[in-house]
């Protein structure tokens, strides 16, 4: 049996904060934020010491259109410069690239002449050589790189630390644990967490945990599998993410004992900008709806659709699902 | 280090489900519900497999005016018995009997010519020695008893294992480890669990838990003390209970591998009856205000009026709180 890594008193150094607000976010409102929200986020981050801000995707927009989503689909050089300059602060700019979804070899520059950071690179279990391929990409290219392997609750475990196995001998930086369907109890999340963690041993790479909301587990699992040795940890703020959303910054930081981790400016642009974003219309948090799907283990857009719908028939929803197992 | 007792996929046929909606819902509307509401949930319960009902206080009429608070806040045996009459079916009725607000010695049948079943015996934790005298004076009287301690985060660890053992030598059935103000965290609730189990080891005794969700744990707390081997769990329909309420019913059923648990016949209950009481303005569940109680390991009041007021100055509300630490 693994033994937990430091105790709920003492800071653990090794801690890193990834704000993916704008990015798991913006798939609530298809990444149509304004600027201003964008700038002071920026800015609230820098000033709680948050390491890593993620900004959005790399889009392929050979893929996707422009004129289709907020630019931050898209993430394009002079859109985050237009928000962080040079980025002056101590504070890490992070971007996601979907295996199969973007056009790597053509839309990033050399880390020499970019603002970004660290690209983290987001796949399925069965397309891990794909993202291998882009990780020494982007390595090459002078980036920290990390391998993001999405719904892992589906994943064999067999295939699960093959892949692990894999990814431990590249030269990508994180490996993510990402429970996409939120479904995992923290159990089974410290139980990969202690996979995920022997599997790096004697290397220098880190694991991350990236939470969703589905059965009220985000902020449980994260803190959970931490205790365990992961180390890169994804929140949002209030929780901002798609479906049930994501582990919530504030309680993230309320949790880590870490003196640089500062709540009260955290707080000060909840109040100012998430709950007028909230009143515009935006939706996403725990409901029923998110549950079922968490429980059931498979992708929220079922649910989803119900939310969108403004409906609360919630035993006929679920019927439905257990009828399409 | 204790090890878990069973498994995430077996059943464990140690496990009580306790559904406190009214006694700790009451607290979010004054303990006004209509009697069918208490009609159809206790109907819905039986057909859920939920093993206990709890209807609310006994508290003492000549504290409390009857005409100030709903029935529940009393209880009266002829009220629970327009509910359910003899109560034919196999769940037992439990109501709550705080120490220094109820006239045990007068309020009570002997059990058998009531139809309640248990009698929850709620302190702090100086006051076990008047609740050892209710909890006798129950026993005798025919009851099932428990002793909820609550407050627990408070408490100090000494006086707290110099409670458990006290109590090991009782008649009590039950002794409640209760996370009154949401602050402990899934660590901090399993150590705690420990050391109630280990006071009871080679009695009869069990242990049981009782959840808020100031920090969104309470799910989490519920599950992580259970998978040591607590096996009462109280949880209420959609959490509702004062404040950021407790841990949701629906989610753990959905957890709960027993087949004789139906989540059903709960879903199409909260479509009908709680989506409706919360259109009607009663207000619960986790929001930053509790968080930061939780946090704080403080009572939830400065924060129930936070709510109340609807105020979203987070960051002030925050600071005062600091201020008043």
């Amino acid at each position: 049996m693994s033994l937990r890594k430091g105790n709920l008193m003492d800071v653990r150094d090794d801690i890193q904060v990834l704000d993916a607000t704008i990015r798991d976010g913006g798939l609530c409102n298809n990444f149509e934020f304004t600027d201003e929200f964008v700038k002071e986020l920026y800015k609230m981050n820098v000033k709680s010491g948050i390491d890593y801000m993620e900004f959005g995707y790399k889009a392929s927009k050979n893929m996707f259109k422009e004129s289709d989503f907020g630019k931050w689909k898209f993430c394009n050089e002079e859109d985050i410069r237009a928000i962080v300059g040079d980025n002056p602060s101590d504070m890490k700019i992070a971007v996601m690239a979907d295996v199969g979804r973007c056009d790597y070899k053509t839309d990033f520059l050399p880390k020499s002449e970019s603002v970004i950071d660290m690209v983290r690179v987001a796949c399925y279990i069965h397309q891990i050589p794909a993202a291998i391929e882009m990780i020494e990409w982007f390595h090459e290219l002078g980036y920290e790189t990390t391998c993001n392997i999405m719904a892992i609750s589906q994943a064999n475990l067999d295939q699960v630390k093959h892949a692990l196995k894999t990814l431990a001998a590249t030269n990508v930086d994180v490996i993510y644990l990402v429970d996409s369907y939120g479904s995992l109890y923290p159990e089974n999340a410290s139980e990969f967490a202690k996979i995920y963690l022997e599997a790096v041993e004697g290397t220098n790479k880190k694991i991350g945990f990236h939470a969703h909301n589905n059965q009220n587990l985000a902020f449980a699992n994260t803190i959970e599998t931490m205790s365990y040795g992961v180390s890169f940890l994804d929140a949002t703020v209030q929780g901002m993410g798609r479906g049930a959303g994501n582990c919530a910054m504030e309680l993230l930081l309320g949790f880590l004992k870490n003196p640089k981790y500062n709540i009260y400016v955290l707080l000060q642009f909840i109040e100012k900008y998430m709950v007028q974003l909230k009143d515009q219309g935006v939706v996403w948090g725990y409901d029923l709806q998110y549950m079922f799907t968490g429980l059931l283990n498979r992708h929220p857009r079922e649910a989803i659709d119900f939310t969108k719908e403004n409906r609360s028939d919630y035993s006929e929803f679920y019927k439905t699902l257990l009828d399409n197992f």
